[in-house]
């Protein structure tokens, strides 16, 4: 990652690239639409280990082109669908739609229209295949593409139940595809924690981050457990490493010592409390600061470590153990995460996946881990999506995207609608492994999104 | 490391260590007892964020010799200190003795006698202190040799109460100097597991692993956090990682989760327990193997995954959240040390620290995992005085021992006695930085050992 003030001089390139998202809506309304195209809905379905997401393509131009269902569809069905959808934000008891993240004036193969966001937990399961009976949706598609371990767990269940025949796309794929397609719909869609500090609130801001040139990077997923993969090009990536203790470890001891019962309220309570109180700090080890290491009295020494003395217990309230409960995950992803970049020799590590989800504590905490550990030269990334990019990318799977070019180079975007590829040197071997691109998916403009 | 077949071949050198240690010992009568000595009683201290652990050396030749005390203390206190100290395993409230652990029939600045080791938490210093006053420890001896943290934080306290001076060591240096001095006194110190399998007992075994030539190894130290050292030679030495879950967090959060008060509670409830009640496995994912990635079912995919569900909470015993914790704690120790081992192209792992006391459970977790993670070809090594070796290396310092060599060469080993360096090519650089050695310590036999 280049350095604050290199940051500052490339963040003038978004404008650029906003400015070329605007070119690729005026280009992109060259006719596709005669194409061959998937029947809708249009989505993609990342069943993971807590939660799963949806990814719903809602066409806003349907009057005006020829509405590319199933001939045998009762008429009007996709459209209660789409109106059940998308009028509200909680579906039955659990589930939510992200409105905030909704992406608009998105073009999908050669239609208008917009992303939304769809997410609830993974053991409602079964009330989730009840609503598909009750709005029946298995009426309109007889497939859903799919991808996390869920799609393997439930694929019969789900064939059984509502008649719907899953395809099933590897995880880590769809993950890596998603987040380079949506960071290329969306020029702030990249970013970083300027003065991180998780004890302040008023310290820190977001700023956007020019992910145009990201390889090589490792992306942190941290949904319920946590993978790290070294992506090294659009189609070059491998699982290094992980750890199980990811977000699902956060919330299972949340709700273990504090007796919460869902991730906000987890959330809430850690953005309350005080992990100094369960913590043993270096200061309460040695009195003060570690000098030969120069470390500072304020380091955790050993998390929860004063938790076995019973007066110390008494003094920690459930806000304090659900902070420390938060530090101790997210400082443990961030170290690790730390260790497989220094291995694999890579500077830009970005953390995406639930975990991070409305989390900004977590968020600074790493952030702020990762200035301290590397003097200020390595910054944390993050991704506004957070955890949809594998849904998205099964979402693409249904689409027929093929592009898995790098989001990188400018004049890979506009060879995107322009059809003339023109090879480079440094582009020619994404080129190698790409067919036909253009007549699938154009960006939206950057001024059209909802973030 | 070398491969399982190579060590059992390696373990035949044990018995030729034997040989030397018993040549060692009757070498060994030549007298030193006319230099001039260090005070008794001889100790060491190391001040942990949990624990206080002390190594004491008990002359069993005192009658013979000239009682090294300072003259004015009154006659027979050094002697009733003694009587305390050896006739009980047990010291006020929550001092123990591991009786287990004692070595004997060692020779210390000519003296022969028995090495103990003492242990009491942190927590009761003041105790400790006062038991100090009671006893006249401070009348025949001013100074304590210490190391850890505490040696910092209570050293005014100390100073104040019972008028001892702390005489301060780096704990990293003690560390590995008690490592290699207990080594080299005795050889079944260290150890792996055979077939360690955490699930069944009978399946386990302890194989001693012969450490004579321990270069390079890494030391991960799990004390209430972690410390890894690379360690390269007797004095070239890193802390290279660490991470703050360790000891302290498992006893921490069980102390928080089940109401336990010790670690031995904890243990014991973790010893009955089942951690897959809590964790979220790859087939609760999945619904089975993963096989993509030849990751089975029963792989933890998110340590306390299960816990946010109501129904799951419920089903799940104090036993299952102690074996889960105990799980999680000592994974992530693994899987960390791993990576900073392959970081630093190290083979050897050896792992120490109060966290392994009587804790067959972690040590197969480990010894398991590092074999599955490798495919069978490198092993968890651990060490029989677990957490003691910080304590041993502050007692060298009051005894001024300054043979810092390797304890791997047999050579070298001979050479303390014999006075006849031979500096070969690979020892060389060893020998360059050791001064006047031979004077002052020397091997028991391993017959000896009270193992």
């Amino acid at each position: 990652m280049s350095s604050i003030e290199e940051e500052k001089k490339d963040s003038a390139g978004l404008i650029e690239r906003m400015a070329e998202a605007l070119e690729l809506q005026s280009e992109a309304e060259s006719g596709q639409k005669e194409a061959k195209l998937p029947p809708m809905p249009w989505c993609g379905a990342d069943i993971g280990g807590t939660l799963v997401k949806l990814v719903y393509f809602e066409p806003t131009d349907i009057e005006n082109s020829n509405t590319p269902t199933d001939a045998s569809v009762e008429p009007g069905t996709l459209e209660k669908i789409q109106r059940y959808l998308t009028s509200t934000t909680a579906y039955g008891e659990t589930g939510v739609r992200d409105a905030h993240l909704q992406i608009e004036n998105v073009q999908v193969l050669g239609h208008h229209g917009t992303l939304h966001f769809i997410r609830f937990p993974t053991y409602n399961m079964s009330q989730f295949l009840d609503l598909v009976k009750d709005k029946n949706l298995s009426s309109v598609s007889n497939t859903l593409h799919t991808t996390g371990g869920g799609a393997y767990k439930f694929e019969s269940d789900i064939l059984e139940t509502v008649n719907m025949q899953l395809v099933k796309a590897d995880e880590f794929n769809c993950l890596i595809r998603g987040i380079h397609f949506v960071d290329r719909l969306l020029p702030n869609e990249c970013y970083y924690w300027n003065n991180p500090d998780p004890l302040d609130n008023e310290a820190s801001e977001k700023v956007p981050y020019d992910f145009k040139n990201p390889y090589p990077y490792l992306v942190v997923n941290v949904g319920s457990g946590v993978s790290m993969l070294a992506v090294r090009s659009h189609n070059d990536f491998e699982r290094v490493t992980g750890t199980s203790l990811g977000g699902g470890t956060f919330l299972g001891l949340c709700c273990l010592l504090t007796g919460c019962e869902t991730f906000e309220e987890a959330l809430d309570m850690a953005s309350k409390g005080d992990n100094t109180r369960a913590d043993k700090l270096v200061r309460d080890i040695y009195g003060g600061d570690y000098e030969r290491f120069g470390l500072p009295g304020s380091t955790i020494a050993s998390s929860f470590g004063n938790m076995h003395i019973k007066e110390k217990r008494e003094e920690a309230c459930k806000c304090d153990l659900a902070r420390a409960t938060l530090v101790t995950i997210t400082n443990n992803i961030g170290s690790i995460a730390m260790m497989a970049a220094m291995r694999e020799g890579i500077e830009r590590i970005v953390f995406a996946g639930n975990f991070l989800r409305t989390n900004p504590v977590a968020q600074k905490t790493l952030a702020y881990a990762m200035e301290y550990w590397t003097k200020g030269t390595k910054k944390a990334l993050f991704l506004q999506h957070e955890g949809y990019f594998g849904a998205v990318g099964a979402f693409l799977e249904n689409v027929g995207y093929t592009d898995d070019r790098s989001p990188s180079p400018d004049m890979e975007r506009k060879q995107t609608v322009t059809k003339a590829p023109v090879i480079s040197e440094s582009s020619s071997k994404e080129q190698l492994t790409n067919g036909s691109v253009e007549n699938h998916i154009e960006a939206s403009t950057a001024e059209d999104v909802s973030l």
